[in-house]
């Protein structure tokens, strides 16, 4: 594939937002992007969204959105991938670009979930898992990755509390990004004070249920100003839906494919990577993504976070602005929040939460508890 | 973009199917394009659907289909425009192809809508209109094509039975394709006596809600052995999604620079075209659609219709195999049941349909009400 670069990025804060609907809230990200870039009308739109079908009673996000932004006529479509639709939009477009077909696009993810019930946001999220073998029967979404948990913990031995240095490290990074949702650290203790959601997962192991959209400017030739931020690698793979057909489900099948072929793609190993926003909408897919991406051992990823090697000065920093626990998981949106996120690293302009040098910065989202994964090497040259 | 190759296509037939749930529809369909191909497996998976989240209770068709179909681990994306969003996964799938990131793609459409209250398929159509502006007004999708035909007629002096000629035609050819929905011939006294849906449109303009699901495989490469089908033009363009913000409600302006960006790319003229699959979802659409796509000048459509030119030995067929109005709509799946027939004319399989010596082939999807429509030409070679 020829290379591809990134020459805007915008981001909303992530939070509650009810002075906006769905089409502002995207728009105010795309208009940021396209600033940012300063290129014009891209040619294509492609965006990344979940569930506003149910949750806002809007399908056709990329007319909709392309005709609020006066983009006069240009194609758009809407890519769905549950939680991955945001890095599916994303590599959508990526691929518009490299055939030829459009010299520029602009990805934007959004998703809109404090306007409804908390229990239709509950149900439409169990749309992600397999509703023949799981969501008919009544299995919420934090369920699923509840019973991977306990799982786990049975099989390698950790405690609960084990977990609290993935939430713990995402929320002191979130702590100086404008966009999070959570400007708050958190403590030890106040993880093991937590509520608990679905046992063992608590109130600190989960991703808050939120608004926000991101957007991302894709374009064939380099920007002619500021640093060159180009998609070193962009690979997919995915696995069944329902967890009781995976072979082992303490094992992302779809993420170990996924970053093997990006790491071969990039021609880098783990080792090169200097930061990598993974998809922890709960401490346990953290976890599990740490280890498939091949950072460390399976069953070792709690032993990583507990020494340190997650933070932004440890080996391989994670959810260097907060993370899907901090900075909040606005589903469809999340996979361009991510990658917006590896921008602002990569061209130094992440602040407080710069990690030093950064070259090579990796972005992972995941659809569904595994189901399909998305993984993404960004580079500055 | 380089030439791509349909090498297999799969259907099921369009009706109200209880005995199947969501994915098996949709793996028949795909099974059959794959016997079809029989290259094996495709590299990667796009799937079309408008509505499985609130009509299913499922999202992640691509993923869930993946590995229903056992395409271990291979990247698996859903595509959504509406009504659009059969030919959007197709294009997606396309560009996926033409950038060299996959060899081959298995294109699938599927809607399964008669599991649901008819009320609650109203209100999910509905989120292809405008929410903010349309939607939560109450206004239905019939509803606003009504306001359409109504303003039709006003300003060309037609009146409702000068449209019975699009479902006449349409029913006719449906007769023997065994996949269609009616396999029943009407007359103009049955379009004159059928109830009406919201005025001008009746029974007869509309086309049905159905369940159904339909598959083309993409390749890189000419299949070794039968007719060669290429794609030699992929162009969508979108519009306004509210009817109050286009220029003109009587033009499809998105279906005119998507076919004439089309006969660009192919480098022919509508004359050359030997038949259209068109988008008629209501009787107005079929007029607006040959208008748009330079087949008669605005508000000819009708004589057209009347004269009988789009039959299948006139000037130009349409809706070779029934249309929507007679093959059915199952919406997210119809884009690929136009490609699928298609392909059938012009490998010389369309039976008593058979449009003679067909070459050229287009087809057009719409999602909305002209917001977002995608334009193919296929080529017999």
């Amino acid at each position: 594939m020829q290379k591809i670069f990134i020459a805007g990025i915008g981001q909303t804060p992530v939070r509650e937002n009810w002075e906006k609907s769905l089409k502002e809230l995207a728009g105010d990200a795309a208009l940021l992007a396209l600033e940012d870039a300063n290129l014009g009308y891209p040619e294509g739109l492609f965006v990344g969204n979940m569930m506003s079908g149910s949750a806002n009673h809007q399908l056709q996000l990329g007319a909709l959105l392309a005709d609020w932004l006066g983009m006069h006529h240009r194609e758009a479509f809407g890519l769905e991938a549950a939680c991955g639709s945001g890095a599916a939009a994303f590599r959508a477009g990526l691929m518009a670009v490299a055939s030829g077909e459009l010299s520029s696009a602009l990805i934007v993810g959004v998703e809109k979930m404090t306007d409804s019930p908390l229990a239709e946001i509950t149900a439409s999220l169990a749309t992600a898992a397999d509703a023949d073998l799981e969501g008919d029967f009544g299995v919420s979404f934090v369920a699923l990755n509840a019973l991977i948990m306990r799982r786990y913990m049975h099989e390698y031995g950790w405690g609960t509390s084990d977990f609290a240095a993935f939430s713990i490290n995402a929320h002191k990074n979130a702590v100086h990004n404008p966009y999070a949702r959570f400007n708050k650290a958190i403590s030890l203790s106040d993880y093991e004070r937590a509520g608990m959601v679905c046992e063992p997962i608590n109130l600190l192991d989960a991703s808050p249920v939120s608004d926000g959209a991101a957007a991302v400017f894709l374009s064939a030739t380099p920007p002619p100003t500021g640093k060159r931020i180009s998609i070193a690698a962009s690979s997919a793979a995915s696995d069944s839906i329902s967890l009781q057909h995976r072979k082992n489900p303490l094992r992302l099948f779809a993420a170990e494919e996924s970053a093997q072929k990006a790491y071969a793609q990039a021609g880098i190993s783990p080792r090169d990577i200097d930061l990598f926003e993974y998809h922890d909408a709960f401490s346990i897919m953290a976890a599990l993504s740490l280890e498939a991406a091949g950072f460390c051992e399976p069953g070792q990823a709690p032993r990583l976070a507990n020494d340190g090697e997650i933070a932004i000065q440890g080996q391989l920093p994670v959810a260097t602005l907060g993370g899907l626990k901090a900075r909040g998981h606005p589903v469809g949106a999340t996979g361009v929040y991510q990658l917006a996120e590896v921008v602002l690293q990569l061209r130094g302009d992440a602040g407080l939460n710069q990690v030093e040098g950064a070259k090579w910065g990796m972005s992972q989202n995941i659809g569904g508890s595994g189901s399909n994964i998305i993984t993404h090497i960004l580079h500055q040259e």
